[in-house]
């Protein structure tokens, strides 16, 4: 049977299909806890360490919401400003003391790889919160969620990726994980930020259907699902390139009126100006209940993996 | 019947003086469990978020144990070093994603009208925590619970407010509150930092006794309550000034000679020079009792915002 | 009857070494909830307060572990950033305050002394979690606990104590238990840095063998403990110097060639360099195990000062 405890999550591309769509109805058993009209002591005296070598409101609140609400208890830091590693400590040290803290370590860091090596050497399970231009699992997982949730499932639907393909690593752990699902996936970005070749390459090898777009407009007919995410304006050398990409495309409601009645919007958040703010009365906008959504899909990762 | 639950708490100006003496009344009940001799898991299962854009120990310690004695959890941060507002999201998408992973929300912001932003972008309950230099209405709720409890009510006292009564929101808070019961007010300040022209007629037609003095001396004659605050040195483009003023207006034995026997002195706290230390151990000294105060009145008003 | 209920821990000297074994026996009590085997409310509804004026993430979040783990909440401050120290407030009002807030308070502060001072003020009682060049008494618990568990006990030993000697306080305080119990200390430091004349007459004084060595080499035979701290290069106004110490005094496989089958090495951590890595691997690396034995030992401590 297929089981997770005492499993790290790394990488999305870890976990079979069985197991995501594990965590995924695991999830809807958690929904009435993570909405609080229900109470639960699953993991009453367990304890989440959150190691935030790396800013990150979104994923640290949730994961102590998620863990609270669970009835567990958090430690942790969310800079590494006032730890140890300001002393000159090793990762690999870090992580063999706060093992012995904790029953499970979420880990968020600038690097890539350092959750991999997190996992290697602590004796607790390891979940990757971010790793630099790596792995970002739970992200991946809530996005999952939300489609499942909102736009009726994740087989057979139309899926948009918006934005900087080529340096966003939700999108590709996004998209490596619709490959295994029946999508299409339609990919839109400025030239200079396209989806990397091999990642194109490895997704139609493992069977998706895959095709890029320079068109916002051309790609989101028909579509089920957009998600939008953001184009930094470090990308690029010139200011005046970047604000005719960013203004190319910025989702308003201009651009909603020809889209399939019942299109989704996602966005990882924060947004900066991706999309107008006019946009979030429409029926379209989920991107505040994907957030949501990280709640009951981290509770589901935390109980699958303390008590399986 | 008088009832807060879901209500959100922004200005001390919204609550009714039915619904203050509710909190107050509920405070009494929370007392045994403040002081640690009795339990509770009332808000067991529940989720309060701490959002402090701007540094504040008292206030989010207070909420933080308010919440925790009560069965509940918290999450939230400290500083805004380590969230995504570094990344430029907007105060209204950072409430529309906490709002998401928690059952009430405390804001402390440095702009005035930022908490007021918040409970209308949220649909969980919003409680001002102070926002730059508007409402601090949770700070005034304990200073009337002080007075309840230290100086034997609020009606019928005679109250002196000392120090910065310009700038001061403690004291422009304090004072519509007083204003709603049956009190005179006696405001001494430095000439350039009196209390605002409009407030002062506003307490008039409320109803309110109130009085300007510039001597203490005289002001604090009779009076059962001295409400001190801090003159910040930033006020006065000449130093000198500055300490001449500081050094009239503060609280020592020498001016505790002439006081009535019962007294009370308050303080918001922290103080920094107005209240000499060797008054601290006089039965006047009320400051460190009234912010212990702030937590059975902060588990009162958590208490009715989520249960009623 | 030894109890240590209501009372302040701010330097191993204060405790007997009747109250040392007190803790050392409880904490193997707290092994199997510290180790997250078996769950404990005992501390339900108990606030333990973090009053980090200096970063240590190791001493708080075993506190914070420790305290989670027997059903208690956690209020606090990692960094005085954010915090009403930053306002002017004086260390004597902050405890004055937080004491009403929580039920015991650990404090960690970068001047020798603060924490005898919190003690004095607070009503509440104060562990010590390290104050500058001063006392660490919860760290040389744990010391002891590891040596009980890992070496067979504490009387008998032979202990090295290798390093900076002279600036060290978890050696100095170390050092003072170790004299309580029937112990051969052997001292192990560059000519710079051994420990200070005064306190090797008190260990004499208090029946305690011991002994000074340049030589690592010959100290380390026949020893059943060697406990290394790091040697800072701001100690050595020359660099070359330094490296030369450094680099003498370290331990790796083959300094460990002729020890006694059974020595197990200990380290407060962070380390950097005083212990190559491969050591980890070997079974006499206990630096681990007795950073994880801080939970259990800080557990007894809070339970033993809370229920007693």
């Amino acid at each position: 049977m297929t089981s997770l405890k005492g499993r790290d999550i790394i990488s999305i591309r870890d976990l079979s299909k069985e197991e995501i769509e594990l965590i995924l109805s695991e999830a809807d058993k958690m929904l009435p806890i993570a909405e609080g009209r229900e109470t639960s002591e699953i993991l009453r005296g367990k304890i989440l360490a959150t190691l935030f070598f790396e800013p990150s409101t979104r994923t640290r609140l949730s994961f102590e919401t998620a863990m609270l609400r669970l009835g567990g208890g958090v430690i942790g830091f969310s800079t590494t400003e006032g730890t140890s590693v300001m002393k000159g400590e090793s990762l690999s040290d870090t992580i063999k003391v706060v093992e012995g803290y904790a029953d499970v370590i979420v880990i968020r860091h600038p690097y890539e790889g350092s959750a991999k090596l997190a996992a290697e050497v602590s004796a607790k399970p390891v979940i990757n919160g971010g790793d630099g231009a790596g792995q970002h699992p739970t992200q991946t997982l809530l996005d999952l969620y939300t489609m499942k949730r909102e736009a009726g499932g994740i087989d057979d639907k139309i899926i948009v990726l918006l934005g900087d393909l080529k340096y966003g690593r939700t999108v590709h752990s996004l998209s490596y994980a619709l490959a295994l699902f029946n999508t299409e996936i339609r990919l839109v970005s400025p030239p200079s930020l396209k989806m990397p070749e091999e990642i194109i390459r490895d997704l139609k090898e493992l069977g998706a259907k895959v095709k890029e777009y320079t068109s916002l407009k051309e790609a989101i007919r028909g579509a089920d699902i957009l998600y939008v995410t953001r184009i930094q304006k470090e990308r690029f050398p010139d200011p005046t390139e970047y604000i005719k990409v960013a203004g190319s495309y910025r989702i308003d409601l201009t651009i909603l009126r020809d889209v399939k009645e019942s299109l989704i919007i996602m966005h990882p958040l924060p947004r900066v100006d991706e999309i107008a703010p006019d946009v979030d009365k429409t029926k379209h906008a989920k991107y505040f209940i994907q957030s949501f959504y990280g709640v009951p899909v981290r509770m589901a990762i935390l109980k699958l993996i303390l008590v399986g």
